[in-house]
Formats: C-alpha cells, structure tokens, sequence
C-alpha cells in the first residue's frame, strides 16, 4: 500500500460513509439523507490541494447529485456496484475507467466504503479505509483503515485531514 | 423452536423496527420516517437466499408502502394488529394467512417486533426476535432473541446476517 | 403529593419532552418535528384507562395539532406559558381551566415538563415529572421525578407504564 | 480575556453550533436542519438581558434566515467567513462593523465557532467558545472555552445560562 501523500484521487460511497446509512422516505419515497458539514469542507480542501474527489454509489438518487453539486464534486457515478445484482459495471470497473481518464494508477486511489458490494474495489485501491460504523465484512479486509468515526459523523472529514497532513511532509 | 435455517419468511413490524421509532411530523402530518441502508440491504440478500421477506404494521402509511416497493418485499400488510383498538385482524391473523398461501407452518417464521401489539405473534413463530429498544415486556418474552443493535441501526440486518451464516451450514 | 394512581389527567409540553428538543426548519420555516411512536402508544393506553390526555406548548404550531389529534388526544393548548414574554395565560391558568371544567383538583394532574416555561405548573401539579435532557433549573424543583429516559425516546410512555402499573394496585 | 458580564454582543455560526452538523438534502438540494429549542430559549433570554445576538455563517440559505426570524435575533450575516474561498468579508470584518455600528469593542464581544474559517474570529473576540464537537484546531485555541454540550444539543443555551449567570453578580 502506497502512503497517503501519493494519492491523487479520492473517492467514496453514500450511505453510511458521506452519511449515517438513514434512509429518509416520505409519502413521495427516498426523500432526505443526512450529510455532514465537517466532511464537505474536508472535500473541499482537498481538491483545493490538487486532489480530485468524486462519488461513486449504487443507488440513483437527485440527493446525491445535488450534494455533490454543491461540493463541486469531479466525479458522480450514480447506479453502479450494485454486486448483488446484475449490473454492467463495478464500482471496480468504474474506478478503472476514471484512473484511465486521469492517467494514474489504482495506488494512486483512495476509496471510502461501508459495505458488502465496496468489497471489489477496496482491495485494489492504494489507500482503502471504512467508518467505524462499516460492516463487519469490512473490516476484516486486509490492510484497510478503520476510521474513528461514523459515517455522516466527520469520518470523511478525519480522512481527508490525514491526507492534507501527509502532504505538509511530502518532498 | 426451530433452528434459523428452516426460516421461509421473514417478517417484521416497522416502527422501532426497521426504524428507531421516530415519526417526522410535519404540518401534513405524518411525513417521515428513518429507514436504514444496511437493513435494506440484509432483506435483498434474503431474497436473494430465497427467504420471502415482508412487513406488518398497525400504522397505514405510504411512507412505508414506498420503503417496501424500493426493497421489492414480497408482503406488506398494513392497519394490522392493532391490539389496543377493535381491529379485524391481528398480526398473528395476517401471519397465518401468508403461512397458508406459502404452504409452510409458523415453525417456519421469523418475525422481529419491539411493543406490545407485537406479543401474540412473537409468542408464535419459529423464532421471534427484538431490537436493542425493544420495550421491557417483549424482552420478556420466553425463548426470544434480543438483537444487540436499535431498530433503524442495523438490527434487521444484524438478523438477516444470521440467517444467511445459517444457511451456509444447512444441509 | 399525591399517588399515581389518583391521577385523572396526564398533560405534557410538547419540545423536549414529546421530542428530543430538535426542531426541523427548511426554507418554509419551522417544519417537522421527531416524536416517538413509543410515547404515542402510552398516551393511547392512557386513554383506555379513562385518564384523560393533553398538550400544552408556548408553541403554535400545525406539526403539533396533527400530532395530538393522531393520538386523539383530549386537550391540545398551542401558546401558552411562554414566561419570557408578557402573555394572558401561562401553563398553570389553562391547567386549572381543565381541571375545572373536569371537577378535578390539581393534585389529579400528572405533568411533564423540560424548562423554565414550566416550572410554575410543576410546581402545582400531584404528580410532576421531566425527562432526563430536562434543564437543570427543572431537574432541582423538590419532589419531581426524574423519568430515566430523554424526551422523544420513550419518556412520556416510561411514566404512562407507571401510571398504568399503578393502576393495577388500585384499591 | 474580558469576563463574561461586560459581553454586549453575542455571535454564533450555525452548521456545527446551533445545529449538529446536518445537512438534510432532498432532490432539491438543502433541504432542512435541525435546531435546538433550548438554544434559541437561551437566546431569547440573552436578549432580554440587553445582549445583542446574531449569526455569522458562510452559507446562505433561507433556511437559516428563518431560523433568525423565529428567535428576533438582531444580526444575521450569511456568506461569509469562506476562508477557503476568495471572499470579499471575513467573518472578522463583519464583526468588526457591527462592534463599529453599536458603539463596542471586540473584547464585548463572545463568538461560538467550530471549524477552521472560525479561527480568526474566535482569536480576536473578548470570549470564545466552542462547541464539544468543534474540530480540533479550534479546541487548540488558546483560551477558548470548550462547552460541554455538542452543537444542536445545547451548547448555545450552556453558554447562554453562564452569561446570564454572571449578570447577577454584575455590581
């Protein structure tokens, strides 16, 4: 696994990493998620230091758009790694395509998920890490960083503050 | 009580269930409620195992019509067990109802519930369980198994999880 | 003071007491409030027992009067008691209205309240009682009991079980 | 550092101090957050002690506008303090025209702020506060006091009552 100042990319899940994993519905459906102040800036000064941040979830949803137009996102892949069904593409795949377009490596990645179907993806990243709130499956994956905090409770934001420190020390 | 691989089908009441009991009022009225991503998911892998999964509320409401159609649940009964009002049917009703359609006994049943108009049909299933916040006389109940998570945090799938490390085993 | 079980009428604020204290504004304003459908179901076991049930909120608010006429409640006074500014009625003057317009003296009167805006009727009431996110300036009048458990998570129905326990003792 | 009864001015930021940090985004963006009714009692209280209160935040959104408007808070400045972003005022300069308007210095001045486009404020102002759940650069603040509630849960009403408290020993 490469050190954190090596990574050019950052990317991570909804629903229980940018949130607490509350599904809000009304009568009109899926209406509400609840995201957390201290994660945004977190993106926010990290794509002020040169590294670009984007999120990649299964489900398809203007409510995530929406925040991630609001953080000025570089990447938003709604639908995608859905594993357990069948879907045409992994967040793996997604991610691929993306380090093509940017042309760095999957080390050069830093990914944040919570569940089953980040499995894929967390392996092959440089920089693999979870909430504290992940499932137990998760955790267990080798070498991932299990953060201090919950999804939707500055997790994020403690992540991205790693990596903007581990830049103050970079040659 | 039957051992949690022989389970067919999964049930389980909503409020304090598949949600920590909050109700989102509005000036509409009832408007909102908190569901949780990782319970979700555990009812889709069920599914997927071949366990029919549903759900039986006192409440009629289409916030959860709608949290039902997004997990495609293959049961939803509503306005149901209502114990301390005169009501028709009664959860138990309503279980032995779908028992007969699938063809299976109780013995067959999961049923997860946390208050007191849950009582007759825990004291029924296969294997009755509860959330963490589950009220004191449902704890009481003989045989039942007290999940070590809330309801809308991850206790339905806690018991999903279960059941799937069940099947695994099954012979 | 005298003993639960001589209560007729069960009174409660509504901000901290039915709820955690939140209080939900959007772009409209004050727009959603979180109850617990725990709290709902002690009210509505209340009135079984032929204990009569109200709210009294220095609020006016709709969330509210759809809140209480859910639960069929028996009173529901919006705007009163807000000690801070100069109003016609505090709690204490609609309080004795009820319990004239029932026949019943103070000392049948179970009430719950969280701050300063309640402390005159705490004071008056048979029975008082706050949850336990209660102010502290609540939490040091003589002889209220400290419910166990924070407003919006099952204090007001903690104290309708008392009541209703008490009941069974009834001579 | 001034003590707490020469305060004449009383400034918060929202998202983290007057709220927990939430965001609730639905399809059409920022939706909704989440006050606390004991914080804007405690403002309320503030204010009828002759203490002038307002809210700096670098959002702006009619959200937190109605929010002002329910408590009759004399000062509401919104967009500012973007210290990651080019911005024409900090919430430092703002600061400085109200103490100019109202005839004080800034060390009459208490700030409550939790991130780092707070730390210029908060080093300036006569008392500075923050909440439990502030990010670490502003708990290393020297001299900053750290309430003990988190933010939305309190906080402003805590440091509220310890003005409010030292007015009754003001000679």
């Amino acid at each position: 696994m490469n050190t954190l100042s090596d990574i050019k990319l950052f990317l991570t899940d909804v629903d229980g990493c940018l949130t607490d994993g509350g599904m809000y519905y009304s009568a009109g459906g899926d209406e509400m998620k609840r995201f957390c102040v201290y994660d945004g800036m977190g993106m926010v000064l990290l794509r002020k230091a040169g590294i670009r941040c984007g999120i990649l979830t299964s489900e398809t949803t203007e409510i995530v758009a929406r925040r991630a137009k609001k953080l000025n996102l570089d990447y938003l892949y709604m639908g995608v790694g859905r594993q357990v069904d069948e879907v045409k593409q992994t967040k793996l795949d997604v991610c691929k395509q993306i380090c093509a377009e940017m042309g760095i490596t999957l080390a050069q990645v830093c990914y944040v998920g919570d569940d089953i179907n980040d499995v894929d993806l967390l392996k092959e990243v440089g920089f693999a890490a979870c909430p504290l709130n992940a499932r137990p499956e998760i955790k267990q994956i080798p070498g991932i960083h299990q953060l201090t905090r919950n999804g939707g409770d500055g997790a994020i934001r403690e992540l991205c503050d790693m990596i903007l420190e581990s830049l103050k020390f970079r040659v």
